[in-house]
């Protein structure tokens, strides 16, 4: 857990950092039965109660934790998380239900808390019932584990991720340092698991959680929200924020204090959303795609989303093809405001349209390009202002290998 | 040309048949150049002014043979339709238009009909100009070649397809026999073409312009429209109806005659869709999935369409693997109204989801019955009446091998 301090307080970057590394918050990452070997169950634990915001799928099959977590979260107040990797608890039914309850109510006895005060997020198989006497078993020796280094929950709450993700940022607002710290797991889906988005972030500012919500909204809008790797949405995806205001000073409310405090937030997890597409299955490539010009920020947004999800675009990018007519097709299906003559596009400073025309003589350079591990697509449509940015992966032959598979 | 009569009149069935087996029509299909050997140039006439419909794609970037030929069947006649593969005059500019335009010339030029009656569509290369000169030395040479034999023709209109698609249906209406026939090609895309879905049919039906309209948008909306390769729209896709009226009889306007010639015009649109499907690039399998129970028909399509297009269900699909939990994740995110408690899956008559949970002991049945050739996922929401049902493929590595690569 190497948090390194930034040295200029006012542009705040990346540092070394997880869910445990905000002041008063401990983390635990243990293996209790639901899988065969992995650590699989996840505590991170404030000693204070937080200001708590949740952001869930949109789904309309949501799991078992996802329903339950979504009324704990409610009231705004939490101070423990428990995890566990392995089965979603999804597709489960009322027992599934009971099952997240259960989860709960042990975390709190364990760690001494109200039950109210404990959110509950799994990951893994679906339509299988949660063993429930691995999780009775694992939550007490977990909470006897906590400790200052999140590093091993952030191993625990993986699934077909290759690498755990932590970040963090540090940054002075209103004079006194504010450490946001998380960790995530990535969207893969292969058999028998059902894998989700998860990310849970901690925070030694002091929020109230009105405001915390729409910090969080923004942010998640900006990351996990602008990421796609395979265009499907989990049953169990969660992002999860709490700021137990450990770090002291004044309440964030507003003004350039909360805009620090966004900004920052959204940069970790934007850098965790990033990690979750570069950790896609099967992926090789990470690829920003920017669409401007666009007669919204929703309409720029859906443009860009539908070029990061063409199955097309995504191969195509895959095999080093700067195909851009895939490009334009996928810009005029997606439903927004556009015209041929008015678009234009480019790999990173590379123009390879111009007014809905191939540009000539550049599509050696525009091969090149596509050989970098990070691709750059911008897209101006010149119908008005609007600008969203998205991240997606290209689709190699590994992803349908892995997700086709009996065996993996 | 082997059209074998029915010997049920009323239960139209699927006969061998093509573009030209309606009486009054011809067809040639030929080799000009666009492409360096395979046939690539081919003409659809009729012997007399026919009345004509067409459905075009939906995606804003339209090809240049689409924006002319959406003008000149706007007043519902035409009588000769030229198409050339090869080359897809997309994104190719006011020199696009204007090459559409000569190609359309020059064919009436070479049949002696006005250029108003002439239909225009290209499939290929996207962003290249049109080898005007190869058009212009084939034109007349097709011309030349005209016949009563549809085969030559529905072989110059493919691309990356591994067969030609042509069908047929002979039904009495109204005590006349009427014969509807057709060619199709694939939705496949490969380097550098930008490949398209392209239909040409033809009936010796009397058919008002009007009525036959509304005759082809309710078979497309079954056939055409309700099949997915890989969710991408082309720039190109094109569905062409000339109805010459040669077959005698008073014109089809309503009730009954116009019933049965609307279903058999489904009947053979479907068949040629479904062609398509199964040519689909790397596909392996088709694939069947049928919505009940939905609020609305929409919302039935809506969530047939979602689950088709789900890379994770086709992925599953082709490897064999009976992950209903992709295919309740992919309902849950259509956006279509679903409770988990009401959703019913089978694979055929085999149910493997009841109320939203998964039926015991049925694993090792339902994995056997994706080994099938063809797949069919029945659906029920139970949330309202609205049917409906759509085709896809499965998705193999070979369909990201074929689209990322630069040598295909």
């Amino acid at each position: 857990m190497n948090v390194s301090t930034m040295t200029e307080a006012d542009i705040p970057k990346i540092v070394e950092g997880n869910a445990a590394s905000a002041r008063g918050f401990r983390a635990a990452g243990i293996h209790c039965g639901v899988k065969r070997e992995k650590p699989d169950l996840a505590l991170v634990v404030s000693e204070v109660p937080a200001s708590a915001a949740g952001v869930f799928t949109t789904n309309k099959v949501k799991a078992a934790p996802v329903r339950y977590t979504q009324r704990a979260v409610a009231g705004g107040r939490a101070q423990a998380v428990v995890v566990n990797s392995g089965n979603a608890n999804a597709c489960t039914g009322e027992p599934g239900l009971a099952d997240s309850a259960e989860m709960a109510k042990l975390a709190a006895g364990a760690l001494g808390l109200d039950v109210e005060l404990v959110l509950v997020a799994s990951t893994g198989v679906i339509g299988v019932p949660l063993p429930m006497e691995a999780i009775r078993s694992g939550i007490p020796r977990a909470a006897r584990a906590l400790s200052p280094d999140g590093t091993s929950a952030a191993r625990a709450i993986l699934t077909t991720d290759k690498f755990p993700k932590t970040a963090a940022v540090r940054l002075e607002i209103d004079g006194v340092e504010v450490t946001i710290g998380g960790m995530a797991k990535g969207a893969g889906m292969i058999h028998p698991n059902m894998a989700t988005t998860l990310c849970f972030l901690t925070t030694d500012a002091s929020v109230p959680p009105a405001v915390l919500r729409r910090a969080l909204a923004r942010a998640v809008a900006d990351s996990f929200n602008a990421i796609t790797v395979d265009g499907d949405t989990s049953t169990n995806d969660t992002v999860l924020l709490l700021a137990n205001g450990r770090a002291g000073g004044p309440p964030i409310t507003n003004g350039e204090a909360l805009h620090r405090f966004t900004a920052a937030l959204t940069l970790v997890a934007g850098e965790l959303a990033r990690m979750v597409v570069r950790d896609g299955e099967g992926a090789t490539k990470l690829v920003e795609i920017a669409v401007e010009g666009a007669a919204s920020e929703l309409e720029a947004r859906q443009a860009a989303m539908t070029v990061a999800n063409s199955l097309l675009v995504k191969t195509a990018l895959h095999g080093g093809e700067p195909n851009w007519g895939r490009i334009l097709a996928a810009l005029g299906r997606s439903g927004v405001e556009m015209r041929e003559e008015t678009t234009d596009v480019s790999f990173g400073e590379l123009e390879i349209v111009r007014g809905g025309l191939g540009v000539t003589g550049v599509w050696d350079a525009a091969a090149a390009a596509l050989e970098e591990k990070e691709i750059f697509v911008r897209i101006r449509l010149g119908v008005g202002n609007g600008a969203a940015k998205v991240w997606t992966s290209d689709l190699s032959e590994e992803y349908v290998r892995i997700n086709g598979s009996y065996t993996s």
